[in-house]
């Protein structure tokens, strides 16, 4: 019997703050960071599970201690049996009663819960030899609702609504995995919009994500309406007019102050506004969705779990959802967000960027037009060129497209090497360094 | 100039999994919980502010280190500027956007800022002499105001609604203080109603309730529809026709499942209906407040933040708001959630047992008694017999209500012999003790 042998984790920090790569409205000085763990088993094979929070700096420590205490459910437990029933995994984690009075469902015990999750997908997809999305995509429609948490679910997606789905899917999934290996999936850029770069590099960068062929940018707004529109008129004579721009308040707005700010904007052709106000407000989600129509309004990087996304769709207070591959409770809660999309007919334009969140995330969008959605049309994965050096299996990105990644896992382990030069030993030793 | 000198942490967990007690459909087996922390400054007064998050067991710790990330903004800090301003204070913690990343506003995060906030104003009160609830309930309209966080929440509750509510309730302050020192707080009990306790256990104790003159009880359900109805039958014969008993489903029903359970009790007479489903559902709530109307639906226990509160009452998911001491932004955010309230119409019975929660929360009704709703009326503060002897200044119940305590400070306080005894020290060390 193969047994899980160890769980090791790690505080990673990278000081992203000296340079502002990555500053918008809420967030001026993130240090991109990942709560880490690596899953090992005795069999020999070599064979880890890795996966991370992400974090943008102080409190990693927090979250690296809330996955610390998940080892217990895995340390000694049969590999083939745990991995072979991906649903019954995920729930032992969701169900320790004790740990979920820390949430439930939300936060950082949620996000150790998703990251240890994602981790086990990890293993598996390495022991199966097969990128994620691939082993994903070739699961029976009746495995992949075994692993949907359907609580809280029922009164807008039941599981036989899920089969439905999935069933529906299933004709043309080869032809999907030969599309996608092909020709990739589309990416859209937010590289040119951080609040913290000057006027130039702006201008600059706009006009490399176009020659580079992303088919849309984003830029962070919220901050100053004068230096929104100034940094718009600007963006906006760079890429030439048609070309989609969207934009991303972080979180920055009350209602009326959403409502107001983007009518504001809308001269100059919004692809959509993300994450307007509170990422808990459902009720203002829907209120500004109706204030700023046509706009349309897009979130999820902060949206804890399936139960506010169940509600944003049935409030219609959502028209793009952007699932985050470390925010809720890894593979399986997000399968239940792709259904849930699917139900509404929702497109799903995950957030990315950070630490890694490209590496992990496109591997669900791929999975989704496989087996899930059917189809790329109105969906994109957010790019951020940040720190994919670091990985053993970076993205690769060409003329604006993910192409699909081909080696074995989910994407998510990090090179040996930047682990131990990245691993954070306290602020004294950071300032000595 | 006096500065805050240490803010001391430990992990505190009392085995009250041994004896079933708090036993409920969600949390079959909960070890009470203090992840506690004790303000120190260099006033040579032996004055301290002390507070705690309450857990039910494993991942205390990490609520402990959530804590600890908030030294660096307390340590050194000059008490009179701090304490002189506890809206700054308040907002200093909510804003330090790495941190605000683990939730935000939510979770393990979001709980360790309210345990400092709470361990503030014990000390603040402790050094005016006065108890938390006495001291809030004469601060001016203006500065009450300025405490509370208005983001987001600006289209239901503007800063200029909230003055008027509470000058409103101005007139008659000095004559309500006198009526609760006189007469106290109504109290309801659960100590009936725990899953694991026998029917003879159940019947003596719903008897004993009446005895001790408690206006109310309330029986834990949602585990097994015949279950529930052989104890509803028990305690309705035990306390007779007409006396109100509240049940509580701790979160255990999808919408259907909620609407149709609570029916299927309806004949027992039900006072209220507790966590019906999960804290994060509004427009589940709100269905089922629709769907088994007249009964009441009461919530808020597991409620994140003023956001979903608020959300709460727009939807009417809420009839009766439960606020918790320990689950969000200290007594800062609960008087955002209380003026929520007052605006909305609805009572406040806030949640209480666990370890201190009823310690800490009474403080919070009867200065919403005083200043904000003005009134007793339909509103009773939860009480659970449990662990109130490690309080230095407990909880004093007589003839079902809470007297009003009299003694300087927040009620938060643990007596340092309790503390040592309990600390943890790891599994290990309570397997060999």
């Amino acid at each position: 019997m193969t047994t899980i042998a160890d769980v090791v984790t790690r505080d990673i920090r990278f000081p992203t703050s000296r340079t502002l790569d990555g500053s918008d409205a809420m967030n001026p000085d993130p240090d991109y960071s990942a709560a880490y763990l690596a899953i090992r088993t005795d069999a020999g094979d070599g064979l880890e599970g890795h996966a991370f929070v992400f974090t943008i700096g102080r409190g990693n420590d927090v979250q690296v201690a809330a996955i610390d205490t998940l080892r217990e459910h895995l340390v000694g437990r049969d590999v083939e049996e745990l991995l072979g029933d991906m649903g019954a995994a995920s729930r032992v984690l969701m169900t320790d009663s004790q740990l979920r009075w820390l949430g439930p469902e939300k936060g950082v015990m949620h996000m150790a819960i998703g990251a240890v999750v994602n981790a086990l997908w990890d293993l598996r997809a390495k022991r199966a030899g097969e990128p994620l999305w691939l082993h994903l995509a070739r699961l029976s429609p009746e495995e992949l609702v075994s692993l949907v948490d359907f609580r809280y679910l029922s009164d807008a997606l039941t599981p036989a609504e899920a089969l439905a789905i999935l069933r529906a899917a299933e004709p043309g999934r080869e032809e999907r995995i030969a599309t996608l290996l092909e020709l990739g999936y589309p990416a859209y850029t937010t590289s040119p919009g951080w609040l913290g770069y000057s006027d130039e590099k702006l201008e600059r960068l706009c006009r490399e994500a176009v020659a580079d062929g992303f088919p849309q940018i984003k830029l962070k707004v919220g901050a100053d309406l004068d230096d929104d529109r100034r940094r718009l008129a600007i963006a906006r004579r760079a890429v030439g007019p048609g070309y989609p721009i969207a934009i991303d308040a972080n979180q920055r707005w009350d209602v009326a102050d959403a409502i107001a700010w983007v009518r504001a904007l809308a001269e100059y052709e919004l692809a959509w506004v993300e994450e307007p106000t509170s990422p808990d407000d459902v009720l203002g989600h829907a209120a500004i969705a109706s204030g700023i129509a046509p706009v349309r309004v897009a979130t999820g990087e902060h949206v804890q779990n399936r139960i506010v996304f169940k509600q944003l769709l049935q409030a219609r207070g959502m028209d793009i959802m952007q699932i985050d591959a470390a925010r809720v409770g890894g593979v399986n809660e997000n399968l239940a967000n792709l259904l849930l999309a699917a139900k509404f007919g929702v497109p799903v334009c995950p957030h990315a960027g950070g630490v890694g969140l490209c590496e992990a995330v496109q591997h669900l969008s791929m999975f989704d037009f496989v087996a899930v959605s059917g189809t790329m049309e109105g969906r994109m994965i957010e790019y951020v060129d940040h720190l994919h050096e670091h990985f053993v299996t970076p993205v690769v990105i060409e003329r604006g497209r993910y192409l699909a990644p081909t080696a074995a896992g989910a994407g998510t382990e990090m090179l040996a090497a930047s682990i131990e030069t990245h691993t954070w030993r306290g602020a004294h030793a950071e300032a000595t360094a």
